[in-house]
């Protein structure tokens, strides 16, 4: 008989929770619920007025997803109760909130209900790049080993920056914090009353280090004497791989969710990195991209290499016992989204319609009656910035090559093409550091949505593509690592290679065509020639245009 | 009282005449003839079928407008035949047909009605291309000096390899062939009786220089041992610098015409270089842009100067005394249409219906709402290839800076601007020359329809911009010569400066505006940095793409 396991996806938006056959590697039943404050960039919930590039979230949306989703997979499966043997949660991630000493959120007290820096502070949030940019001078100036191992900068996004923030602009509600969690954290801890810190958002996004641990007191000093002693005074919790168990679920959660008390809890993960093993990867030179509006690649390596503009490198980050390797393209479904909005002429629409297809359908099938190099066109993709390799938000897209004949078919597939050539850039960096990189994995929405993207991906890169089974792999590999943190003898695995063989499903392969290859190989060369010129200051005309664009605005 | 001259202008689908009020400057009457066959690019009258890239023409067509067209502008004014005075036409160049020694055309011969070659060559007939980059290779490799004067490169579109695809493809036709003439000429003819070539495209389509005379017998024999008396068998006619009387209206056609026959007929011009004086320019100094699909610039000069990139310098060849330069950009309103048609999304069209405007009408209006800068954006005006300064029908459109904010507007904007970045490029190259333009004129459509760009050109080019106040610039300019024809005695003006202190009158001036001239300064400076890398070898992936786009179609 089967047993299951039970994961957790908080996104931007909303939580899922699935139900996984330990078995037959089979999804049995999900649910979905959206956060009913959803995320707070207007104002907080007392009418409260939020600044600019503010992104906030309320702790108690979280809760709810497991309140309400997780006894209706278990009605909507019929499992028992005393089957359930795991549990774990994957996050989106810098989303952190201050906790007091009860490891309670402080926007609970009623004091502190109009404090906003009280709140969860979503991934999103951007209001900590003044932050963010002094952190980078000081790291830059003292010469911080941590820099190279986060592709040369430190995000706005993450943990220090955040923190700084709430010293800088609250500092009564810095002083009250007992501890600064990761959101991930903080509902393991609500499921199971034990407090860890998963290495992975601590690797990724607080500048942990396996060996060095967290940066010297004497930069956080530089950044501020209040924060000399930050580590010990507010990052209280053992810092643990992911794949361990964290405990199991307390008598007053199980009777919320309807679950036994012998539930075993995973430490947390991220939502991106949680997803590898979901795709069956738990070994070296696999690199799988999780693709959406933008993309984010998880790589596996057995040494601590600098590759030039990854976002991240951590021991024991994704998979214990491994280097796992982040990367990242700013803009991919973006991209498309933005052109179909705002360039794509009425009769396109009217074809589309009258053939059945959405717009990006459309759009897709006749960019792939095009052949390699037939549209004359060459992009490059940064119309977002580009993260991995130039690590450098100031860049702004390119086409060329356009004439009187161009049609909006041919820009399509040119954008696809451009995100392949970033993606062969990145792939580059890692062989050229010594990460070799052999065979390409994909998930999320457009690795099953679209066959002429994943085709040219094969063809730019030259690597066959694997595209993962599961439409759900952050909630599948949260699922997966309930059931490690359950072990073999409770029904479920006792390590993550070993749950993967049996999980990580390939639904289909895409691989290189010769005569594609060839005129890529061209192409590529091409992309490589604008993407050195424009982006490694050959001409800086971009940068220099955003200038005179923000001179304009404020003119 | 008012004495009457009538200009023809005989344009790519119709033929136009105007009944010009020699005493007011106003245009009392005119009407539109279309051409019966238009432009016969498929197959012949008789169903032969025609090659690709051809358009040819029926002569018959010509003399229609004139026998249509003329009796109804006597018609509507209710003028009375001995008031009008003179006439002349201006004609699209080249645009050519073989004589026979009767100055008839050979495809009024039966023998020859299935035969393409006994027809009219109409200007955009892109058939000989083999043939004019043969005769640059030879012109090239003998070091011919002519090649300076016509930006260092003949066009498939003019005289001589015309000429040669007819000698190499139909040489039955080169021999029995009389004359080859400018349809300007044969319908001068018509009208008058006596052949001659006017200079304007003589020196500007034809080689012919008023010093230098034809290219010699050497470079023709390099050509084809057969053209070696190309000039003296096939070339005959004097050349008349325009402003000339060519003759008085024959018997016969005053009949058919409805007009006295000591109306005076002047040499015919080109359509371009006619509306200077329509403008009201007879001196150096002043830039007529003559905007439409793409721009053709028309300037006065005292010297002959070798300027980069210019269409070609001729003396006596616009106004007679002073050497008249051309220079042109292939893609202006072609530009904003091809945006219009392949990249405008439904919202925006039906915001336009509902604002009541026409789709670019209202795109301009919102790119106006725009200060110079805010868009952030830079494209190079090549969609149709480079004509001046780089004389490159291999280079293609950029457009950088964009975002995933960059809407339609912005982009519309930008493309005008990059016309008017070319503009100037096109001025600082006659400068640099020693050809001074101190103010812009325009005329055509554009000038009239769009504010915005106006505007954006006086502030890019730091000069004042004069709108012409006539929209029919070239048949005014052709009437006013026909009225220097006909002299000071007879009614009329005894030479063209005098006539256009009278005729050429400015509707509106734009002035540059100090701070935008700021902005576009250094805009411009931008687009110019771009302008020379990929037009001038710095990266030469334009070429390289449209290599790899032919080899794939032809896969």
């Amino acid at each position: 008989m089967s047993k299951y396991a039970i994961g957790v996806d908080f996104g931007t938006l909303s939580g899922r929770a699935v139900l996984l056959d330990l078995k037959t590697g089979e999804i049995i039943a999900q649910s979905v619920r959206d956060y009913t404050h959803g995320v707070i960039d207007d104002a907080l919930p007392g009418g409260k007025k939020l600044g600019q590039d503010w992104a906030l979230q309320h702790p108690m949306d979280y809760l709810e997803v497991f309140y309400d989703a997780i006894p209706d997979i278990m009605k909507k499966s019929g499992v028992s109760k005393t089957d359930v043997i795991g549990m774990s949660v994957d996050f989106t991630a810098c989303t952190m909130l201050p906790l007091d000493k009860r490891f309670m959120p402080l926007c609970f007290q009623e004091r502190y209900r109009d404090e906003p820096h009280a709140y969860v502070k979503l991934w999103k949030h951007h209001a900590a790049q003044k932050q963010a940019n002094f952190l980078n001078e000081i790291a830059r100036g003292r010469g911080e080993r941590f820099l190279s191992r986060y592709g040369g900068k430190i995000s706005s996004e993450w943990l220090i920056p955040k923190i700084m923030q709430i010293l800088d602009e609250a500092p009564e509600i810095y002083e009250q914090t007992h501890t600064f969690a990761e959101a991930a954290d903080w509902v393991t801890f609500m499921l199971c009353g034990s407090f860890m810190r998963n290495a992975c958002t601590a690797g990724y996004k607080a500048l942990w280090h396996k060996r060095e641990g967290y940066p010297a007191k004497a930069f956080f000093r530089a950044l501020d004497p209040r924060l000399e002693n930050l580590v010990e005074e507010k990052l209280s919790g053992e810092i643990v791989p992911t794949g361990r168990r964290a405990g199991f679920l307390t008598r007053d959660m199980a009777e919320k969710l309807g679950l036994h008390t012998n539930v075993a809890v995973a430490v947390a993960n991220v939502d991106a990195h949680v997803s590898l093993p979901a795709a069956g990867i738990t070994e070296t030179g696999k690199l799988l991209m999780i693709m959406g509006t933008s993309t984010c690649d998880i790589l596996l390596g057995d040494q601590e290499k600098t590759v030039e503009g990854m976002c991240g490198v951590v021991e024991d980050g994704v998979i214990e016992g491994f280097y796992g390797y982040e990367s990242g393209q700013s803009c991919v479904g973006d991209h498309f989204d933005w052109f179909v909005n705002h360039c794509v002429p009425p009769d396109m629409f009217e074809a589309a319609e009258k053939a059945g297809e959405d717009i990006h359908g459309y759009l897709t099938r006749r960019a792939s009656e095009l052949s390699p190099g037939q549209s004359g066109l060459i992009v490059l993709d940064w119309f977002n910035g580009n993260r991995s390799v130039l690590v450098d938000a100031d860049l702004t897209g390119l086409m060329l090559g356009m004439t009187l004949q161009t049609k909006p078919e041919e820009i399509y597939r040119a954008l696809i093409e451009a995100t392949a050539y970033g993606k062969r850039i990145i792939i580059e960096a890692y062989e050229k550091a010594g990460v070799p990189v052999l065979e390409l994995y994909a998930c999320g929405g457009i690795s099953w949505k679209n066959r002429l993207m994943m085709q040219i991906y094969a063809d730019v890169a030259d690597r066959p593509i694997y595209i993962s089974a599961c439409d759900q792999t952050p909630a599948l590999g949260a699922a997966m690592f309930g059931a490690v943190a359950a072990g073999k003898a409770a029904g479920g695995y006792d390590n993550i290679v070993e749950c993967a063989k049996v999980m990580g499903k390939i639904k289909e392969t895409y691989y290189p065509i010769p005569e594609n290859i060839r005129v890529y190989e061209k192409l590529y060369a091409e992309y490589k020639l604008l993407h050195d010129w424009f982006g490694r200051g050959g001409n800086d005309v971009m940068k220099r245009l955003k200038k005179i664009k923000s001179e304009a605005e404020h003119a």
